[in-house]
């Protein structure tokens, strides 16, 4: 055996499906990878982990590329969990940190998924992938894809940030404007699978990109010596991440890598996990104040945080479950506050907040203020990409001076 | 003693300076930090160093900040060194490999040089710093001036790319366009150093910039386990990195953790050093061609790879230096090659490839094809910075698909 994996299982109902070829979804729901946690814990220790390179490929034997293959790698991990002093003062916290995944390749956290999900494809025999993106995703596709020597398609709706149109050209991806959104993006990948000989990188349809984002959880937990945060604040749009960090902390639990709370005897604890979203685009938020397992499609959705423009999750459940089992809650942050959020929190601590992760910090304020989040829990804010891939979400201009007469009271403002 | 520095040392005439007051040039040329390398020796040994977090505070050792001092750090370093097979084999090379300095905090190399300049002015007891930018400097110098609580003003042309205007006022500084060029803005830094209170944080005008851009030397040491590449392309404006790196392997050698090459008794072998500039801005290759040892101003200078826009530096008998010392040279990439080789480069590997950089891949193009790098010579490029904080670099347009007539044959053009 040259990887830990047991099988593959589909989420809506368990059904047990094999692992080593191709996979999409079952029943139109996302897959999970199940592994031989026993036969981890007998092959590795944490120590072991800890003596091995900075990357999320150190947690090899939980992800489900065989130990003989070369993993498609652009150096993604380990990123920094920064404690945010400054700003945790202005928030009366204590203990706040950013993990800043702003650092990995193509400056955001959507790198993860696509190292597991193209390292997998590759290793599967695929040849082209296709995906629809309102952000991130279809940058970071087009760049593990071309590492991986893979055709990328590439397809999102005409007002996707220009970066992001940018870096799929970069990259040599085959992208498109579509006069729609983002969903319109998605039927054309589907409609093209079969014609196109496509393989569907959508979020959560194929089950490797959730492995991939698993690691955001593992790192955490590494960085904090196998303990967790209490409280994790996560931007939700197709919600994966949130998903993985779940399945990363069960995962660790049964390990018995997760060193308990408190005096000894004490058991495990695990962080409640805040799902945030903008208030024009919030289907979780909506069908957590419902009491309901899974969301409808939120209309004419629209917000300047591009990852967060998902009206529909396929995941849905998946997300609901997971925050509910964790205590945890959906709430809604408002668009009139990210571009000042983004200037806030960035210029507070110098990392570069995202407009999603100032939909986050929104949330947090008003959580911290009414006492939902204590002064002294370890609370860790994902921040999920670079601020600069959303020159359109915060407006600037520059005053100008003239070097031939050089306005002192200007510069002193 | 709480730290290994010996003394400072300006460049120009080796003057003996004291550590520990601000200090910024002599006889307005750089200033060496110097260590006492036995002391560094006995003190810590590479295996010490491979246990430590990935950061380049790793090497604590060789920076100037007291060890009881805490570093400002946005978490920057160790950024991946990755073999790069496919545009080797475009090349005719084997052993290519990209630093990628892209996946620094504010994406480029500039956070490891502000990194260390930041803490080291904090120490000091600074309270506001300046700095004239034509590029990522000024958005590294906010970020790391706002984690340390520092005011930070930054004077820019009015022909920046627009990422790094956004930037510098993400992170609050104070900044400003100058209708003119870099050295306009570094006037009004000089003037206002005393009329403000500024600390200025120029290109080589402080001594602790270049050494934070050195351990790019230290890291690539580290991860050829500590063989050193055979030859090093490296984009040449200010050239700080360059000088680092050269002072790095120095330092390297004296502690003796430089392996030797070739057969027992074989002896260290440095890298050949490759300056890349720019036909609109080569003042070093200019100089390096003469025979001369200073370089005289580049008159209109002018190219959309904007870290390479700098006329005359500061440091130009140390780049100088540094490359005859090395049996390297000085080079010029073609302007209208420059958008051609980000995305050829950054669509055979995946690597976001700035426009610096694909001037170096013009000039390794050029050196390989006749014969000046060998085919199995260990060669490595330094990406200084992430694409996409050049938009103005590489022009783009995703042609749209409609959703309500899907055109397939356009999409598989």
């Amino acid at each position: 055996m040259n990887h830990y994996v047991s099988h593959l299982e589909a989420a809506i109902d368990g059904t047990v499906l094999p692992f080593g070829r191709l996979a999409n979804t079952h029943t139109g729901r996302p897959i999970w990878v199940r592994y031989h946690l026993d036969e981890v814990r007998a092959a590795v220790a944490p120590a072991a982990i800890a003596a091995r390179a900075p990357s999320l490929w150190r947690y090899r034997e939980l992800l489900p590329l065989p130990l003989d293959q070369e993993p498609v790698s652009l150096g993604e991990g380990m990123t920094p969990l920064l404690h945010c002093a400054r700003l945790g003062n202005q928030l009366g916290l204590s203990n706040l940190f950013v993990k800043d995944e702003s650092q990995l390749p193509t400056g955001s956290f959507k790198s993860r998924g696509m190292a597991a999900a193209v390292s997998m494809a590759r290793w599967l025999g695929v040849k082209r992938v296709a995906l629809p993106t309102a952000g991130n995703a279809g940058g970071a596709a087009a760049a593990y894809a071309a590492r991986a020597g893979l055709e990328c398609f590439v397809f999102m709706p005409h007002d996707t940030p220009v970066v992001n149109q940018f870096e799929a050209q970069l990259y040599g991806a085959k992208a498109f404007r579509v006069n729609g959104l983002i969903n319109d993006c998605g039927k054309i990948v589907k409609d093209g699978a079969e014609r196109m000989g496509w393989f569907d990188l959508s979020t959560l349809k194929e089950p490797y990109r959730l492995e991939g984002k698993k690691t955001m959880g593992l790192e955490v937990a590494e960085q904090m010596h196998w303990h967790l945060p209490d409280v994790i604040f996560y931007p939700t749009g197709g919600g994966t991440g949130l998903i993985g960090m779940w399945k990363a902390f069960a995962e660790l639990a049964e390990l018995g890598w997760l060193r308990a709370e408190g005096p000894a005897g004490g058991g495990l604890r695990y962080p409640r996990l805040i799902s945030c979203q903008a208030e024009g685009c919030a289907p979780i938020a909506t069908a957590f104040a419902k009491g309901e397992r899974f969301a409808e499609l939120f209309p004419n959705a629209r917000t300047v945080a591009s990852g967060l423009r998902v009206p529909v999750a396929v995941g849905d459940f998946m997300i609901l479950d997971a925050i509910r089992a964790s205590g945890g809650t959906a709430a809604v942050g408002a668009e009139a506050k990210i571009a000042g959020w983004m200037q806030r929190a960035s210029s507070a601590e110098g990392i570069s907040i995202c407009p999603e992760t100032a939909v986050c910090f929104d949330v947090l304020e008003r959580m911290a203020a009414a006492g939902e989040v204590k002064p002294d829990e370890r609370v860790v804010v994902f921040n999920t990409g670079a601020a600069p891939k959303y020159l359109e979400a915060m407006p600037f201009e520059l005053p100008t001076i003239d070097k031939g007469a050089v306005d002192w009271n200007l510069i002193e403002r």
